[in-house]
């Protein structure tokens, strides 16, 4: 088994591949917003949603073929979300992933239509009938994506996360908003790679979530102490903006030291969910150790 | 057979029953976005894009009760467009349906989610395993949908709508654009409609395609020809803005006059593609003039 670093970047390596077929070249009309897309999309970014997919997918014996589609589709809806996110409208941001944002780079109504196209590029893609999947289990992905992009998931969480700019939130309204925010999609990502196996029974879903639910959480737990700790070159993105936002953050309802101690529980919580998958559940442990001590 | 005005009037409360029960209420958090998402998608429209998905399931027998989840999916989809489109960034726009755009009567960061989130509920709309479809349509059904949104369709229409704005096209550049923004949404509604009955042979969908690439453009020749003629409050939308904005519209082409003939011949081609449906075609023959010989 290759160590995880080496995983990810062959996990990383494949999504762009992907990522770089699916979406249309540049040539193809209209061509500005093509560009544009690409320019979002490919060359950067973590790929901490397909990595969890392929991980799912491995835990439960997936082909790899078809997790792809998977990876692609959750990763579309997070680029979609993070080019929208960025819009003056919203967190006004000049910098992602180390480059000028969508609308800086090109212009608002370009990023906006870049952001539009992406969310439906990644439902075309996981609804490819050349797939080869059970059409009974394709229908159900879609409806998970589409469900953990909506309104009651990811759009839902950056809903909350507007309203309760400059307002104090407590830990359980906090929670509430990231498991929506981030932690839809995240779930989503995690579900689609094992569901590409074909089938999921009851119980290691149930599992699959609660480790989706709690490594979600501690990746926005950690995601707020490197807000707070780190400087922009490293993270890419231009830092100490939240609290500079008013945002409501882990670091508002607690120390810097605690917020590390509860991202590590939630680790140990993620991993005993696990336990069941035995070998096979080694990449999904090894994403949620990779969350609570990345330093980016 | 009830008359046309009966029949359409019938669909729209059909369809203002069926948003009504896939929307979520505002009781569920998050309260402000989802009774955002209500107000831009309740309560007006014309509702062209389901008076299409009916008709063209009529005219194959299609069971209407599959063919609403196909109606609220391409309407959904055009909402959606609406809403962003009436950004600042986009066509600025205060009025639509002949209330406050969803901007003007909440916040730009706001209608930016809603449209987001709208456009995500109509793949799960039409994702939803309970509808009784084969799932190997369904899935085709969300493929060809995804499709006539994104970048080769709907939103491809808006970059090249975007880039044209003080520029002159040509016929073929300003058709070009049409069937991008406005056809292609189109012609997945007759296209969903029909496919609800559960199969579309070769022939019968090569005729829906040509109708609706018809209907389509004459819908816009007249869009363009009543928003230079007609007033504010006949279009529950600001008329005059296209020529005011400097866009490409078929009357900076030919005249007013040539243009309502170019929406008649557009007419009659497609009324001569649903020949072979015989009766069963009434309702999208129906439409086609209506689309012609409307006064809003």
């Amino acid at each position: 088994m290759t160590d995880f670093a080496a995983w990810s970047r062959a996990v990383q390596a494949r999504t762009e591949e992907a990522l770089e077929r699916v979406l249309p070249v540049e040539a193809i009309a209209p061509s500005k917003l093509h560009g544009a897309m690409r320019y979002v999309t490919l060359g950067g970014g973590k790929r901490v949603r397909p990595m969890l997919a392929f991980a799912a997918g491995e835990a439960v014996g997936a082909d790899a073929v078809r997790v792809e589609a998977a990876a692609c589709a959750v990763e579309l809806i997070h680029v979609y979300s993070l080019t929208h996110d960025d819009l003056p409208c919203m967190d006004d941001d000049d910098l992602r992933r180390g480059k000028p944002t969508c609308h800086r780079q090109f212009d608002e109504a370009t990023a906006l239509l870049v952001g539009d196209a992406l969310q439906s590029l990644a439902f075309e893609v996981l609804a490819d009938p050349g797939l080869g999947l059970d059409p009974v289990v394709q229908v159900e992905m879609l409806a998970i994506l589409a469900r953990a992009a909506g309104s009651r998931g990811m759009c839902g969480g950056q809903a909350v996360d507007l309203d309760s700019t400059g307002r104090h939130l407590d830990l359980a309204e906090l929670e509430f908003m990231h498991i929506h925010k981030t932690g839809a999609l995240i779930q989503a990502a995690v579900l689609l790679g094992a569901l590409a196996s074909g089938s999921l029974a009851e119980e290691p879903r149930r599992r699959l979530q609660h480790y989706a639910r709690c490594a979600g959480l501690a990746f926005q737990v950690m995601d707020d102490v490197l807000d707070a700790e780190a400087d922009t070159a490293t993270l890419g993105k231009t830092a100490g903006k939240d609290a500079a936002q008013g945002k409501a953050t882990y670091l508002s309802l607690m120390s810097a030291r605690e917020a590390r101690a509860y991202a590590q529980e939630l680790m140990a919580e993620a991993l005993d969910a696990l336990t069941p998958f035995g070998t096979r559940g080694a990449r999904l442990a090894d994403i949620a150790r990779f969350i609570v001590e990345r330093r980016y």
